[in-house]
């Protein structure tokens, strides 16, 4: 039996309408590209967006075009993603960190049809522009005085693109399951692949994360996305921060400590978030320069794991918690989110920074497993770890166009490529990347703990650990050092450094000292590389 | 074109799946209709409503089949919900203050095939077996031990009934649009008619009433339902304590300002929710005999207007801060909460409260429009009123079984039969129902802010106002007074009270004082038996 409620779709324009008339005169401040910083309002966004609507629709673009992004967080971005998602179009927010050839065959793949783009990336695209393959215009994110001069044969300034059009239009109201925005993940290896969320899974995960205990936003926080709308579906701040009438702080380009923190003190932000290079920055800047964050209540940390020494900053120093979250693009994208529970209220210092380190609990809309490679479930004991997979409303289920296959186990859970344990209260901790993981005689030896403990020795300055085949254990760890400037730590000693702290059985037989570890454009270990360099590597002893 | 995320229905068995795993330990604690406070866990109720489930299922319930419940706020009476839930049954929850022809009626209405009744309704229950027509089972909650005697001759104490099974059972897992619950309102006139929930309407209304400037419920705080979960879906927090951790105390039966006073203290309550009755009651009890609220933190209060002395003696007397709410069975039931926007946080005193008095603004579940009689819709300027009306995922779009018709205008919204005005801000104040107000000569005239006025008065009562037709004017407002004892009050003092408080058009021409006014069976005054008993009112002058 069906129940007798209203049909009333989860359609992600609902969101500016609400916030354009219930929380019509609440901020979004921009540090605009062009310099100043400039004032606007949800009334004004979603008056703007129901103009970006009209002029894309009279452009052409129909319900399921996709529409291409290349462009930092501002309130113009905003506007054009809900213009967009109010067509029924798909909005498809590019990474400009990207190699050049990866830009030019995702925007090819995506088939965008319009490029809005900042004019920090107008060289970009000026550059790539014979190769894309369906942009019929390039609409620059400036109005005409500020209009640079450029190659691009059909480029239009943004201001007099919209100007054409007034905001008398109807939203598009249809399925919820309608796709709503491309985000592609750069994978380590292979083709970007693109995930494709739909009205209903940016709604569901809005909702879920803005809870009390998530993210905890409401109409009184001034929240500053510094993370890019560019990066993992902007972690949905976009679409939570109206959803709740909290103020925005839109940071555009300058992501530089000094110029993010003269944004959270000006403006009186409440809750930021991004991933800890911005904090590092940030913190380097108050420390050479001074400077407090009365204002700030908390400051959500993902895209990779929360150093210690970070939190600890933030919290004793500062008086700013810290909330430090996991998730990823196939997942909206956030998954957990390290809330401190009423039972664990009591902890203090290192007790409470332990907890922390964890990446959290999920909502209720995120379901979680730990398997072994066999799919077996392991326990929630806070040790035993396994791969990490899961499940739920804003979760892939596969990727656009088919790329990758399929992606889902049996039960219909998504193994996001992460190891990780749970404990018994939910809190999730990762431990490892699955393919990084070292499986040596039957047991599991985490990369990224022995990685983490090689650091700690004075003389490292950066430290990684990949598997190499043994006859005996099937893998054993290979550790890869870069001695500090000026340092030549010696194997021995190193080993003594990890024997103190790790399980025997974890101890690497080999360390290699080297004056350089490759990096991904994102900063991260290219481990595939690492392991193609030392697959011949003979033992030196 | 669709989006590519996990097809992951909204069901509300999922919330004790969430509450059970990852709140596990969170306490539970019910004051049982056999006396003692018990305390029991999230983790508990998922396994017993597990139980729950299959025992149903044993019994032949199946997907679509209603089961009903007479019973108070109590641990055993959630997990009865969520163990029907779980099965594709529908709950149906009876309001055991509803006169015994009603009950009878609509419990064969349903067609409910069991019935979980508490202690003190099994009284009722004897009085009327012999009229129902679909019961099979009369299930007693209450172990065998406590089991009274009893003349029904189907009936078996709960803890012996499902004690048959263990809680090895999977959940059922199918469309969210399902029939989740079945709950009657309790119209003045006719027959009353059943809202039908979903799966999908419950948690979308636990989601988005759980936000921070609505509910704002988190794992932090002990919530308190004073509200009984018969009364409107128990205001939705069976769902939206356990969607977000919150410890829950169950009040049972006994909701005396000194038992409520208890239960707030002892567990260290944070937030509560009832109907002004309920408050005006405790608010007496400490009146009498003393006592602080330092744990709790606010207090919903709705079902009818919150008196602006009650939020001030809960604010200013208390330091607890009230959440006036309004809602409706037809709306899952909440619609709008008074929590004050940043904007207003400098308002202290009186114009807090005025502020206070408004019903406040929705969350974006809940569309509003007001409309005059043509359906034209009305500015929001915070005094022109209109006939409210709401769409959205919690609104029903009909009743049970097609009772009623249509109800819906034709851009999809119900009227909620109130009239109200909101502010430019969103802020919604009810200023009467749409069948007591006085149309006079076109303008309309609140028969609530006159009765409110009058009763303002020292010497009166109780107040009523109803329309009188009127020949120049359509209907003129007559005041009908019950005297305070003692007190002789006269026509004219009477008017010039309500002369200096409002407009002139609105001044009855007619004053009649009574002994008493008829109430329903809940309270409200009964306008319609006003009406019949003064149609014949010859004009005293």
């Amino acid at each position: 039996m069906q129940g007798l409620m209203q049909e009333w779709p989860l359609l992600c324009h609902k969101i500016i309408d609400y916030a354009g008339t219930i929380h019509a005169e609440r901020p979004v401040v921009s540090r605009s590209i062009e310099g100043p910083i400039v004032t606007t309002t949800y009334a004004d966004m979603r008056r703007r967006s129901l103009q970006v609507a009209k002029r894309l629709e009279k452009a052409g673009i129909r319900f399921g075009d996709r529409v291409a992004t290349l462009a930092w967080n501002t309130a113009r971005h905003m506007e054009v993603w809900y213009g967009i998602l109010g067509l029924g179009a798909i909005y498809h927010t590019i990474n400009p960190r990207l190699f050049r050839d990866d830009l030019v065959w995702l925007l090819n793949d995506a088939e965008d049809r319009i490029l809005f783009v900042d004019l920090t990336f107008v060289p970009i695209v000026e550059e790539i522009a014979d190769r894309l393959e369906t942009i019929e215009t390039v609409v620059i994110l400036t109005d005409a005085a500020s209009m640079p001069q450029t190659r691009l044969a059909n480029a239009v300034p943004y201001e007099s693109f919209i100007a054409e059009v007034d905001d008398d239009f109807a939203w598009g109201t249809f399925d919820e399951n309608t796709a709503a925005g491309l985000c592609y993940t750069s994978g380590t290896t292979g083709k970007p692949k693109g995930v494709l969320y739909s009205h209903r899974s940016n709604m569901l995960h809005a909702f879920s994360m803005s809870a009390v205990d998530m993210l905890g936003i409401g109409a009184r926080d001034v929240v500053m996305p510094v993370v890019p709308m560019f990066h993992a579906n902007g972690w949905s701040l976009a679409f939570s921060a109206p959803l709740n009438g909290s103020a925005l702080v839109m940071p555009g380009s300058q992501m530089d400590g000094g110029s993010i923190y003269e944004l959270l003190t000006e403006f009186k932000v409440t809750m930021t978030a991004a991933v800890p290079t911005v904090w590092l920055m940030l913190l380097h800047h108050l420390d050479a320069h001074g400077g407090a964050l009365p204002d700030l209540d908390r400051v959500l940390i993902g895209g990779s794991a929360c150093p210690r020494a970070m939190t600890e900053a933030f919290q004793e120093r500062y008086g700013v918690d810290v909330l430090h979250a996991w998730g990823m693009t196939e997942m909206s994208p956030l998954g957990t989110v390290c809330s401190i529970k009423p039972d664990w209220d009591h902890l203090t210092g290192a007790d409470r920074l332990d907890l922390q380190q964890k990446q959290g609990y999920p909502p209720i809309t995120v379901e979680m497993k730990i398997t072994d490679d066999d799919g077996k479930p392991q326990p929630w004991d806070g040790k035993t770890f396994g791969r990490l997979k899961v499940r739920g409303p804003a979760v892939a289920k596969s990727y656009f166009k088919g790329a990758g296959g399929e992606i889902l186990d049996e039960e219909g859970f998504f193994d996001t490529g992460d190891v990780a344990h749970i404990d018994r209260y939910g809190y999730m901790q990762i431990t490892d990347r699955s393919k990084d993981v070292i499986k040596s005689g039957g047991e599991w030896i985490s990369s990224i703990e022995l990685e983490n403990v090689a650091v700690g020795h004075p003389d490292v300055a950066e430290a990684a650990v990949i598997g190499v085949p043994n006859e005996k254990w099937g893998e054993r760890p290979l550790l890869v050092i870069v001695p500090k400037p000026g340092s030549t730590p010696d194997k021995a000693d190193i080993l003594h450094h990890l024997s103190v702290r790790v399980a025997k059985f974890w101890l690497p037989e080999e360390v290699v000292f080297v004056e350089e570890i490759p990096h991904t454009a994102t900063g991260k270990i290219k481990k595939t590389t690492l392991r193609d360099m030392f697959k011949n590597h003979t033992p030196a002893e």
